[in-house]
């Protein structure tokens, strides 16, 4: 049975300090907002994306939106829990269990997902800036990078996000604005990191035999990869790849049958700015050690392929929300509704979304 | 694709003040002491169950156990986690993503999952002894049950779970003992109550093609329903039904074509002494106001056709691991392999989990 992904809604990424629970309902809201003909009686799943501790949110969102699903649960993998949600609803829906599944992810700025708490083996550096320290100092040694070109990608997505009505980020930057910023670590500036942020989004898949009645345009989820290599970003084989993210592209590409070169337009997870090269790297749409150069030929040519709405760095990164907002820009990109974001009539897009130093990655290939 | 369970493992349920992390370790490698075969690298998928506040669980157990999976994240639906984490791992399998799944639940004496915080409307009455009582009030005024007959069902599963080497009541009761333990509420006492405690339970899932692998002796999942009404207790249209678990039961029965009287041994979710005979009704194992008596034939004659392990009352409640130690006891019972515990013969059995006043619930028809 197929599965495709039918509407969706989001709140802005801000820093407003209300309860989790809102910015999961302002995301229902707007979806069923943008959908066509969809009441809540046709919702059999209610999945909800978060590193909240709040309990039970998938039935009280369920009850905050007068909806009564069969299946109701929260799906919680870190930065990546967005896209373990949506394979989550995938397979509901695949199986023959269900027919019509709400996925709503949202975090706070305070979310407790943003420290790698369970690692005591290092000390004091619990804080991603570390491992992503590790990976950049390793990155530009193995491939001579330099800080400036690695910079090219802070100035893309940001530049990107302005056109995306729902970014944290409201500022262009230029590569000295992120080589004057903040300095974190001897490889890190202010600039080259994701900001956490409050934000929800919310989208809706269904089933091919239902899914005309709330879109005259699906986007089909046509590959879906995912691999959990290790907890521990020590136990990473290498830092200067993302060996979870190969895996979960070669199994993603082989389901749907398509190649690195067939992806139109894909949203990448650059947590930090050295993300966005090894993730494309690791997904073959660019060559070991040309990834930076790649999104710097990117921003010089204004061209939108890799992280259209400013990826994480340009857009903020509510951690639950993350992999919802992904799979959301790319599927207005397959419906040509991205506005001033849109890419030239793509057909294939592809969504990247990790955790923890890519200990864990999902890589899903989206088709209209 | 049918999808069967072929391995299980389970800690002692206690007051341990370990991390846990331990009780899923610890559940996990019991579960592959009692496995033929199993290795690490036939694991293609492994959920958490729990509602403990530690993050990215499923890959820290993964690791600590050796599995490299593709898919993993945590579960949460606060009392019926464990059942929501099977039927999540049954998709998976169902829709062909995967081929084997490792479900693992914990939690501690001290989980966050205990108190229904989100419901600001009940001011200080957020404990679950407060909606057990109302439920029991409701309950013997409607249908004219005394407390002495619902003290049978305490005194029949702290009786039955004397069989279960681990469960966390070690002691008999009688229905004086019961009805002279500490007053909770005007219709609650002490032994009226399943305990919060500490402890793991481990299930693995397979699909037909693979699980003679790992069992001689697969026990099905022939029938799968869930129902989530609300979120809060008060929106239940009555205080003597269970209707999330009519409704579960009604899908789990139609999908297994089987009816009420073909179950041979079930599972069900005594929180609360009232919530024996409640879900028997709803299960339609036992005519409306007529489980409590049911439960007491039960105990005079020692038949365990319902709650063989003692149920949550005798065995204890680590939230998380609770719905999959409920599985594991069916799939033991259908395979002949509960010891002193053994219903005759069994074909057909159920699993009754749910949650926060059976606001949802999970129905599971199991078949050898």
């Amino acid at each position: 049975m197929k599965v495709g992904l039918a509407a969706y809604g989001s709140t802005k990424f801000s820093t407003d300090d209300k309860p989790v629970e809102s910015f999961l309902l302002e995301a229902t809201k707007e979806l069923f907002n943008n959908s066509k003909n969809l009441v809540q009686n046709d919702i059999d799943v209610v999945l909800v994306s978060t590193n909240d501790n709040s309990k039970y949110l998938a039935p009280v969102l369920s009850e905050l939106s007068g909806i009564k699903p069969r299946i109701s649960h929260t799906v919680e993998s870190l930065c990546n829990s967005g896209t373990n949600t949506i394979v989550s609803a995938y397979s509901y829906l695949a199986s023959g269990l269900a027919k019509t599944a709400l996925v709503v992810g949202a975090d706070r700025f305070d979310s407790p997902g943003q420290i790698l708490s369970w690692d005591d083996s290092r000390g004091e550096f619990k804080h991603p800036i570390f491992w992503a320290s590790i990976f950049t100092k390793s990155y530009k040694r193995q491939y001579n990078v330099s800080e400036e070109e690695l910079a090219h990608v802070s100035v893309k997505n940001h530049n990107f996000a302005q056109a995306n009505p729902f970014a944290y980020s409201k500022k262009h930057y230029t590569v000295n604005d992120v080589l004057e910023s903040k300095e974190l670590t001897e490889d890190l500036k202010l600039l080259d990191c994701s900001r956490p942020c409050s934000g929800g989004s919310a989208i809706l898949l269904s089933t091919e035999d239902m899914i005309s009645k709330f879109t005259d345009c699906p986007v089909w989820i046509t590959g879906v990869g995912q691999k959990n290599t290790s907890a521990s970003f020590t136990s990473n084989s290498s830092f200067v790849r993302m060996d979870s993210t190969k895996i979960a592209a070669d199994m993603a590409y082989r389901m749907a049958c398509v190649s690195p070169n067939n992806i139109d337009v894909a949203e990448v997870h650059d947590a930090f700015t050295v993300c966005e090269p090894l993730a494309l790297e690791g997904l073959e749409l660019a060559e070991d050690g040309k990834g930076a150069q790649f999104s710097k030929y990117l921003l010089e040519t204004s061209d939108r392929k890799i992280n259209p709405r400013g990826g994480i760095i340009g857009s903020g990164h509510p951690l639950g929300a993350t992999g919802i907002s992904q799979a959301i820009e790319i599927t207005e990109q397959l419906q040509c509704k991205a506005g001033k974001r849109q890419v030239d009539q793509p057909r294939i897009g592809l969504v990247h979304n990790m955790s923890a130093a890519a200990t864990s990655s999902t890589v899903l290939v989206l088709q209209n």
